[in-house]
């Protein structure tokens, strides 16, 4: 029976703060990645792939900064698609080389991701995403007053941009992303969490300069395919409860109305946990089946059973 | 009755010499470009774009030695990938716009190309296309040693780097592109000539440092695609026997044949017209119906007969 799983990871699954991120690195995590994606392959799982873009658009932004004054900086949501290319090139030829050993007959493709948000939503009034590199207070400032840009310090690291993180709302194409799946091809898609673009007052369609939390743009693409399975991965192997206090217990089955619960209790920090519960929520609202969240390395024990948060929807 | 054509055009055609470069003037010349190609898309023709990226890697290429010394910079298939993001992206999103314009209820979409060439190539004996800074002396022979690069002294301006540009044979991701297209979408591949890979003798797809020329990709995706007309944006008009002489005679309507025996006489360069001629005869030989070659301000008038050179196969 045909299935379908979206799989979403971070950007620090393939630049970790902990290597220096050679691009040899760089591939052998990507090498890494699409072994475990591939599991969902061989258990006939249809596939997207979402990954977060943090550690490689702050470098490319860092990058550009550096050579700002030879040729002129591009903005956010351009280093994003630039990582879109960097990244799902990466991943895709990994994941190309595992289906030919598998013996799957299946394509590859990154797909470049416009995805809508609202010009309206709270948070182009709040930006809170630091992006990008640290700067000195005075260069900050001096940056803030040329282009406009919110600066804050970061906890005694120094100066950062800030911006918004509005809540996807669509996707560009969606019935191209769509199309593929239901072809059996495995679509990278939304990475780091897509491009974000409005439309403007004359209707247009126009890149903005945010960031799109990529466990939200999964759900949404997750429901765009109709998927039957979210699969997040993350650091911790599990969702806990009391995460980090001496009362911290893991949390192996679960359902929306538990995690509802949980989440108003404020069990899951905005900076971490957080987005990938209210993802997991809104996707089995929405007719999702079942979510999992896991770590890369516990990916097959979780899918026999044996490791992560398995969240079903409705009531325990 | 449904038709499929490919249309290719230069890196300079967002990028051009002349302008300082700033991402509102790449996107307008974007705009641009989408205009003209969306003359085709109302013209009841299914589409595939491909662009050339020669300026726009070779900027990034400098920011990312620029910036070397903090971040390990990337080589240049991973950079023609990111340059497949960013020019997708400014493509895509005008195309996108045009369409809805237009109110033609097709979707567009950047679809990551990796391009296959042969480790046997003899273009990888003699590496000729120089890519990226231009470098000192000094430190062109440091690169050189340090990473076993093929340098040159380029008229006068500097020590560059020099790759191998061997002929596409095959793009991993054809099946999707194929459906894509045969759903009536507007698809952008092979950016940069596409992400150059070899199968090593681990029988392992690998990205190679080279550069593909596009109109050769574009010629193997309009035949991949089963295009009826392929047509290749230039800075001249039309095709020119004799070009800059004063015996200089427009080719307005010609055949592979006549085309095949010009090219043999050496009247088109390998730096400039040649491989749009190759590239198409290569696709005529193998179905295609028509080339069209023109200046991308001449489309329009192109496709109404009053401008370009049209090829077709066979004897005039």
């Amino acid at each position: 029976m045909r299935r379908v799983a979206i799989i979403a990871f971070g950007g620090n699954a393939i630049l970790p703060a902990d290597i220096k991120g050679s691009q040899e690195e760089q591939f052998e995590r990507a090498r890494q990645a699409a072994e475990q994606i591939s599991e969902l392959a061989k258990r006939n799982y249809d596939l997207v792939v979402v990954h977060g873009n943090g550690p490689q658009v702050g470098n490319l932004l860092l990058q550009m900064d550096i050579a700002s004054q030879l040729i002129s900086p591009f903005t956010i949501e351009v280093a994003d698609a630039m990582t879109e290319g960097s990244m799902g090139y990466m991943l895709q030829i990994w994941l190309e080389n595992y289906m030919r050993k598998l013996s799957l007959d299946k394509e590859v493709t990154t797909v470049l991701t416009p995805v809508l948000v609202d010009p309206e939503d709270h948070a182009f009034k709040n930006p809170t995403k630091p992006v990008g590199p640290f700067y000195t207070e005075e260069r900050a400032r001096g940056l803030a007053k040329e282009k406009g840009w919110k600066i804050v310090e970061d906890s005694g690291r120094g100066w950062r941009r800030v911006v918004p993180s509005p809540k996807p709302i669509d996707v560009l194409n969606k019935r191209i992303i769509k199309a593929l799946v239901d072809k059996g091809m495995i679509v990278i898609a939304g990475g780091g969490g897509g491009i974000p673009v409005v439309i403007n007052k004359d209707g247009l369609i126009m890149g903005v300069e945010a960031v799109i939390d990529k466990d939200l743009t999964a759900s949404l693409i997750a429901r765009i395919v109709k998927a039957d399975l979210l699969i997040t991965l993350t650091a911790v192997d599990q969702v806990y409860v009391n995460y980090g206090r001496p009362t911290q217990r893991p949390l192996r089955k679960t359902t929306t109305e538990e995690l509802g619960r949980y989440l108003q209790e404020g069990q899951f920090p905005q900076g971490s946990m957080g987005p990938k519960i209210q993802a997991a929520i809104e996707f089995l609202e929405d007719g999702g089946k079942e979510v999992l969240i896991t770590s890369t390395k516990k990916i097959k024990a979780a899918l026999d059973g044996r490791a992560g948060t398995i969240i079903s929807g409705g009531t325990p």
